[in-house]
């Protein structure tokens, strides 16, 4: 695979930075809740192999992108590769052999891709900037907001099965019949660099937030006064782009890593891949974190696990997903889909997460950074979600 | 009415606001939408008298107190005033006449308030941080959500009728039984202080924001390139606390302020006694926006309508507040209640307002603040409001 990218460093994600402004990308808030510290603080569940349950002091950052423009963080790829596109068509000439390309064949014949909602709605959205068509293709089953906000965006959307194999069926059919350029949900480097700025931004916004008004009342980093950020970040794991990203972003910087997913119907091909050290290719699973249900793209691999920049990925059951929601909008009054609660999920009730923190902060702690990743649910979908007493803790 | 406090002027404020800190009181963003900005500049409804309706130009900066510990901004005045009850026990004295009150008198037999649930959390919090004992009147049927959080924060809560004058006697008795000492949720000069704060930060937020991101991709202020800040501020008014506080912060400022009821069963007390020229003391009305269904205080009223320091009152209906309150859960993705989102059903779909500020705005429209009070709403409630198709736009 050829690319006219940046190289896949820490440097090129603060180029990437420099491009991405108001009103095309918002600096989404990073948020605290004494509350959500406190839970993951104390001991919860039996512990693994009957020893007591593990105890971390965990204080929490929460970087807010369910507030990003289109609801999510996807909106830094699309913005960015869409970006680098229109730049590089002067660059690039007639590069592609096949079909006559010409200055301006992007602007005219527009962009496509497949997407279950997010990147959708990002896409269409950086098209509209650019005033340039936009091709969906989402599976007949994404939530109805999702596909009604692509159309309102002004996307032009093709409905496809629910499977991956279906939907990149369908997105070649609408390639060749329209000559739209594909940009891919995750499996780009462009996309990875500009969702690795999220990671960027978290991190200098948390050490502002410590030197400035601390939100715990104590010294974050406990006994160590020359620690001014962030020991580790958590981040869903699906297609990879925003995983991959963000442990970029903190390359050389000592910030730990570590990607989350949902467990049901091997959704957890990322993790499953990581141990045993060879990507999973397909997935097919229905759980209720809809934006994971794909899997670890080529290009997010290869930082993920080929540069060893992932500390650890780790995996949770659909319930604890939907209790890390429910405790989101209740206790942080924020609109989230389940998708972005995987991460706070793991750090709730994953016993082996637990553990390592434990293990590795001791009595400091840590300071962990989570991404809210978007908020983009129907309100039916809500509705069930919030009414069901089985998702309470 | 004699008070120790400081008088009511926009620098008491700034001498409230050295007292607040994390983490007894968060620093909430200010957020933007293109899409409830562009909602707000776009033609709405039929116009007044059969004219054309108002196009204003509106560039909206949401003050997120929904983000606020406890779930709103009766934080802000709950700890406060209980820091000035506690620091003024030593410098009063005995001053109970009718009861030996002596040093430590507050700290052991604590503190009373009536509330429809927002101070009520917010006071129990407080109280919970000074480690003294709080005693709550609550109508009982204040939502189920508010009662359990008030009583997890470790008040002792008591449930009366749903009047003002019922909640008002059972506090008598409390009072007269336990020796508590009371804490109004917005009656108080200390509360209206303590409230206040909110408008300084909002106004310093939205400053730095114009000056360096502008999320609005324009030069905010139109043709005054000399403008850094807001024009305007709208929030919502039930006992007047933080309209009044809000009121105050800008004193002096050029920063003009606007007071939101909503309109059902006589709720627009404010309203009503604003351009009659006299407070309307007594108020029943059973309005979405359970917040604001108190008539304004004595306090309150005295900087709102007496120093003539709010520049106009407005009031919506019941279908306009919740279809802005859907809007912000879907559009911005923040869980807000009801009474929160007053101020933005104002700015979208009273003509009246609207009118104003095409008015007095012309073409270089106005920057304006809204804020968004508080998130405090069961799941069940919103289960039903988002699910209730009348409640879209």
């Amino acid at each position: 695979m050829s690319t006219n990218s940046l190289p896949l460093t820490r440097h090129s994600i603060s180029a990437a930075r420099t491009t991405l402004h108001p009103p095309h990308i918002h600096l989404t808030p990073v948020l605290t809740s004494t509350t959500l510290s406190a839970l993951a603080s104390s001991p919860r569940g039996s512990g693994t192999a009957g020893e007591r349950p593990a105890q971390p002091t965990l204080r929490l950052w929460f970087k807010c992108e369910n507030l990003q423009r289109g609801g999510s963080f996807k909106i830094r790829g699309a913005v960015y590769a869409l970006g680098r596109l229109l730049e590089g068509e002067g660059r690039e000439g007639r590069e592609g052999a096949e079909e006559e390309r010409t200055d301006g064949w992007v602007r005219e014949k527009g962009v496509v891709t497949h997407s279950s909602g997010n990147h959708a709605q990002a896409l269409a959205l950086a098209a509209r900037d650019q005033n340039l068509p936009a091709h969906i293709i989402m599976p007949s089953i994404a939530t109805p907001q999702k596909i009604a906000a692509a159309k309102a965006y002004g996307a032009r959307v093709y409905l496809s099965g629910s499977t991956y194999p279906e939907r990149e069926a369908l997105t070649r059919q609408v390639i060749s019949a329209t000559g739209a350029r594909l940009i891919s949900s995750c499996d780009h480097p462009d996309i990875i660099l500009g969702q690795g700025t999220m990671g960027l931004e978290m991190q200098e916004q948390v050490s502002a937030l410590m030197s400035s008004l601390n939100p715990y009342g104590c010294e974050s980093g406990g006994n160590d006064p020359g620690k001014g950020g962030l020991d580790g970040i958590i981040t869903p794991c699906g297609g990879g782009g925003m995983l991959s990203g963000v442990a970029l972003s903190a390359e050389g910087t000592g910030v730990r890593v570590f990607g989350a997913e949902p467990s049901f119907q091997g959704a957890d091909d990322g993790k499953r891949g990581f141990y045993a050290g060879e990507r999973i290719e397909q997935v097919e699973t229905m759980t209720v974190a809809e934006g994971l249900r794909v899997p670890v793209g080529w290009w997010p691999w290869g930082v993920i696990h080929g540069r060893g920049l992932v500390s650890g990925m780790y995996s949770v059951g659909e319930e604890e997903i939907l209790a890390a929601t429910r405790l989101v909008w209740e206790r942080m009054k924020l609109v989230v889909e389940p998708s972005a609660c995987v991460g706070l999920a793991v750090v709730l009730f994953d016993d082996e997460f637990r553990a390592l923190v434990e293990r590795e902060a001791g009595e400091d702690g840590w300071d962990l950074g989570i991404v809210l990743s978007g908020g983009n649910v129907g309100g039916e979908a809500v509705a069930q979600m919030l009414s069901d007493e089985s998702a309470r803790l």
